[in-house]
């Protein structure tokens, strides 16, 4: 049966996963539904745009991936459906599908809203009944008519170079404080010392246990892109530092 | 197979909602489990009873609602099993049930306290096998004998007039900090104007987008009622109003 | 088909918890996949060894725990496969594990790092792809080589007498602020009384509904050990005491 992933900004305190949980079971008998992330802060389609493109790959081809971070609900952003490296993306059309429409060659389906629909519940009214659709083995293009547009893209801040300095950022912090940049590998070699804002980190690391406790550490995150920590600690509280802080590799 | 929906206040910090869940998966097999939510503030039945009355009908015929917010768990207060539109609810004869209660011709079934049943979790040993058992097919009066006394219902605040003025009140903020107030759209017509406390928010509105970033905003919510808002921010923290909030309709 | 339960400190605010469950899904199609909890605090072993403890003899037969609380990860600390009651435990090798170990008389399989693994997130790399290995029913010892080292296991804190008091401590502090001590019911007869710290708290009730809103009462808790708590309240917040707290049986 059909994969529905679910991503939003809706916390869990609140009734609304549950009704989107609701219709999904209801329009979409047996479906499995997933949890992604509630807990994106409210409105921050950036934040759930990177738990998107880290999350998808790992599901099975033909998971349906619903993502609901959507300050413009109800105004005339329109609400699009994506099939992406045989995956589905249904969503707001505000950057948070940014990834997904950049490796598809395939239309882009706009969905109409139901009459009836709540101007400010469009993952409840417009969104899950889409992904229950899918999950019932409906073709994409009977959802809508070809979005006209190409779909939003957030602005990706890339690293650039400053001398012998590679310039990232931090894009992401986890829960343990560890700070996620913009570095990916092939732009820090093994000889290169990492500096947080002005402060020195060292060379990459393999893990956490190869510094001391408390100690700052450099490596090679899981999302593949370079990231900074302290073992048993929090990089973001020592540092002070959050998304887009800078972030250098110093060639040496 | 049988849909079991799970409210509670045990947040999902400790073992309760897993030990709920495992007893579930092993007296009902196959059984899909479903969170409505488990951040409820501890002991806040109100609260509850709020998401539990706006989450059960996206919910297909047949499902069965375990609401586990029970400050007086092991005393004589009863446990119910209620089915009503088509669903069943399991839990305390506290008013989380009240909405169902009123929704019911059928009798209210009384469940007996298994031997050996913890005294404080009856989440786990009294309600979580009882729902299981409707899970399986069970009829209803398997469970127990019929409730000899009508459910507890909470007492439910109505909107009033005050001459031309309509005076409700906040009943939820949600995470965003909107406030769900019990005004229905029948006594808010086009021409009124909201005010919460006194400050005036305006006219009715479609969505957020049709104010400014950062201003004041009523619309019709996707639970029926009216709410305020902030486009992109929180109303409860501008305003500082929270549940039992004054809000009026001026109807000009 | 098969059922894998999910512990971590990963919280749900990022992306882990998400990719977890789609190589699961991913591994292992049609796997049940049920939260035990993910916010146990970061890196906090023992926190997570008691919840497991407690969660784990509640689902069917077979399932499969998989546990990631690893400060350790990516060092050389053993990756570990137990079988134990019936019932399989996958994660890190740091004492998360140890009561399973102590349950088991079978050969711990070790589990080794698949090329390719991030060293940094062994539970989506290391552990999950074992645990869909388990679902699918493939043997515990294709997974690995015994591991020739018994699995670590936390130390345990056992109460102890001072002439007629017994002594026991504080193992976890709940949602609501009780306090889960490691008395057993058998250390404490029904004429001894409790104290928290110093404080009087009187001889044991049944539930919080025996004593008045706001009083301290002591019961016997849902896991099996005496607790202490208060009506409609926080007995933590009210006595100051966490984990590790002092509580004392006196025997009259």
């Amino acid at each position: 049966m059909a994969i529905v992933t679910l991503l939003t900004d809706f916390g869990t305190a609140d009734s609304y996963v549950g009704e989107i949980r609701g219709v999904l079971l209801s329009l979409a008998p047996g479906v499995t539904v997933v949890d992604l992330s509630h807990a994106i802060p409210p409105g921050d389609v950036a934040a759930a745009a990177y738990v998107l493109e880290r999350c998808w790959p790992s599901f099975p081809v033909g998971s349906i991936h619903l993502a609901v971070v959507d300050p413009g609900v109800g105004t005339s952003r329109a609400g699009l459906v994506i099939g992406a490296g045989g995956h589905f993306f249904v969503g707001p059309d505000n950057g948070l599908l940014g990834g997904a429409s950049q490796r598809t060659e395939m239309p882009v389906i706009a969905l109409p809203v139901p009459a009836g629909a709540s101007a400010t519940f469009h993952g409840r009214d417009l969104f899950a009944p889409a992904a229950a659709a899918l999950a019932r083995g409906e073709p994409i293009e009977s959802l809508g008519a070809t979005h006209p547009h190409p779909p939003h893209r957030l602005t990706r801040v890339v690293p650039h170079h400053e001398g012998k300095v590679v310039v990232g950022q931090v894009i992401h912090v986890d829960r343990f404080g560890n700070l996620v940049t913009n570095l990916t590998p092939d732009l820090v070699p093994g000889y290169a010392v990492l500096e947080a804002d002005s402060l020195p980190i060292g060379p990459l690391r393999a893990t956490f246990g190869d510094v001391e406790p408390g100690s700052l550490v450099a490596y090679l995150g899981s999302g593949g892109t370079i990231e900074i920590g302290v073992r048993d600690g929090s990089a973001a509280r020592r540092l002070g530092l959050g998304v887009g802080g800078k972030v250098r590799a110093r060639l040496g």
